[in-house]
């Protein structure tokens, strides 16, 4: 039975140099290619933490070192993630499917994800990013280019960026038209370069979205089957750590709701994964949310393993 | 008469700074969009001279410093790049478009470009690339990285890569599905990113592209009818900066051939833009190259300016 799924894949499973990446996107082609094999749509989502991380804070060193004439505004670093890291996957992925057999094309597209400029995270950036700067310099850069710097666990001064909810994907309809053509679509890097509207017109925010939200936006905007998240466990657990830990097969939203009022994901990790897949569980009747690990991901279509979210 | 144009913008028009690049790029979207409101499918293809110049002296500058963890190899300093150029260039066709009321997607495509191993380039390097070095450094970074560092005019040592000829474009059915959707596409960034085919897998590798070559080869396999070839003259000339400068309204491959061996157009910058013409005018009969300023086009188009190159 073949399947329209999307597959948000973490930013730290791609390892912190392009050397490692390169190693990690070979191995994690190996399972994307198993669900294309047995005659999947997929559509790659991908985190970019470690990378934006990476690019923001080598562009800023240089930057401030004046080896360039200028630093790099964040929504820049995310689309420059999204050509490094979707170059690799499509690179490994396409090698993959050659190496099988399988005559497929690889896209990356540069992806732009609307948010609200009303969204009430801007009120309140949480999101560090880049290097860190003694008080002097982190005053400065806040008078010349309007970003708010933070003072970061005692080690110095960093720029702080909103995390908004996502509400659109400008390049939907690129994404389903390569869907169409049976392309292997790899899209919304690190979330999505953050784009808020202004008069018709798109303009660039320095901000980070949620890669899980914004898999979740994408796969309903594309229709898909199944939404599936990878995580660095095999199961949503609750009662996690503790000896009464027990794996989900199975989560209803209805049952998210009630453990997350208990306080059982953990905020900033499975947290906002569960949230994305209740999302997207609840966005159409009959559409499925796994989490799980990659290495299980075809496993848990199979209804193997892995937790189903679903209604 | 609707055409199908790639439009080979060069690298330089696209400013030094994100800042500057974004107020560029604004300009650069209204004679695009005049030439998608008058009904011709665009393809736009860019270099990314300055562009990827600064990412990889930037990350390496700060590798060098252990800001990061590590360098950024040149072919993944052309990925971010496409990332950078191409989604400034996608979001103010795309605003500009919007502004105008017209209903169209547009997609920047991460690409690699096939070259061959045994091209005769990779023996010769000869574009230096990033940072400048000690001796000292440029002999560790060699020896480490196997990169071919050469003193550069007294300024210190630096990476020399070679410059192979395109031979195909991976993502080239990518390019044509997209096409078939009435969406303008963005690809080739910086010539593309260059890799080559070993035991049927693809490897990238330092090396420049130049971007008018892979405009060419892009605007032959999607069988577009005109490769508009932009550059900073309204026409080719001969005997340019001379008394008798004589700019050319038509040019045929078998004049250009003549006039190159007269050594006419300056290697490194017009000679390649006419092999480049040239190429794709020899590619099918019917198919014309143009060579002209961005702002006449249009013009261009109609036959009312620029040189056009054909049989």
């Amino acid at each position: 039975m073949s399947k329209r799924i999307v597959i948000a894949l973490g930013g730290n499973a791609l390892g912190n140099t392009p050397y490692e990446q390169l190693e990690l996107v070979r191995k994690t082609a190996k399972p994307i290619v198993d669900l294309i094999e047995a005659g999947n749509e997929v559509i790659i989502a991908h985190g970019n933490g470690p990378q934006v991380g990476m690019i923001n804070l080598g562009m800023s060193t240089a930057a401030e070192a004046k080896a360039i004439k200028s630093d790099m505004p964040f929504p820049e670093c995310g689309a420059m993630s999204q050509g490094y890291i979707g170059y690799h996957l499509q690179n490994a992925i396409g090698n993959e499917l050659a190496a099988r057999g399988v005559d497929k094309d690889v896209a990356t597209v540069v992806t732009q994800v609307l948010v609200d400029a009303a969204d009430p995270a801007f009120q309140h950036p949480t999101k560090p990013v880049g290097a860190f700067y003694d008080k002097e310099t982190a005053d400065r850069i806040a008078a010349e280019k309007g970003y708010t710097m933070v003072e970061d666990a005692g080690r110095g001064y960093r720029q702080v960026v909103p995390s908004p909810k996502p509400i659109d994907v400008i390049e939907k309809n690129t994404v389903r038209a390569l869907l169409k053509a049976g392309t292997v679509v790899i899209t919304v890097g690190g979330g999505g370069i953050p784009v808020v509207r202004k008069d018709g017109k798109l303009f660039g925010t320095p901000a980070v979205i949620d890669k899980d939200f914004a898999s979740a936006k994408l796969a309903e905007l594309v229709d898909a089957d199944m939404l599936i998240i990878l995580t660095a466990v095999e199961k949503v657990a609750i009662n996690f750590g503790k000896p009464d830990q027990k794996g989900l097969d199975v989560l209803t939203p209805d049952d998210a709701r009630k453990y997350i009022e208990e306080k059982q994901f953990a905020p900033g990790s499975m947290l906002p994964k569960v949230q994305a897949a209740m999302g997207f569980a609840e966005s159409k009747p009959g559409r499925v949310a796994l989490i799980t690990l990659l290495d299980k991901a075809k496993e848990g279509i199979e209804g193997k393993t892995g937790t189903r979210v679903q209604m």
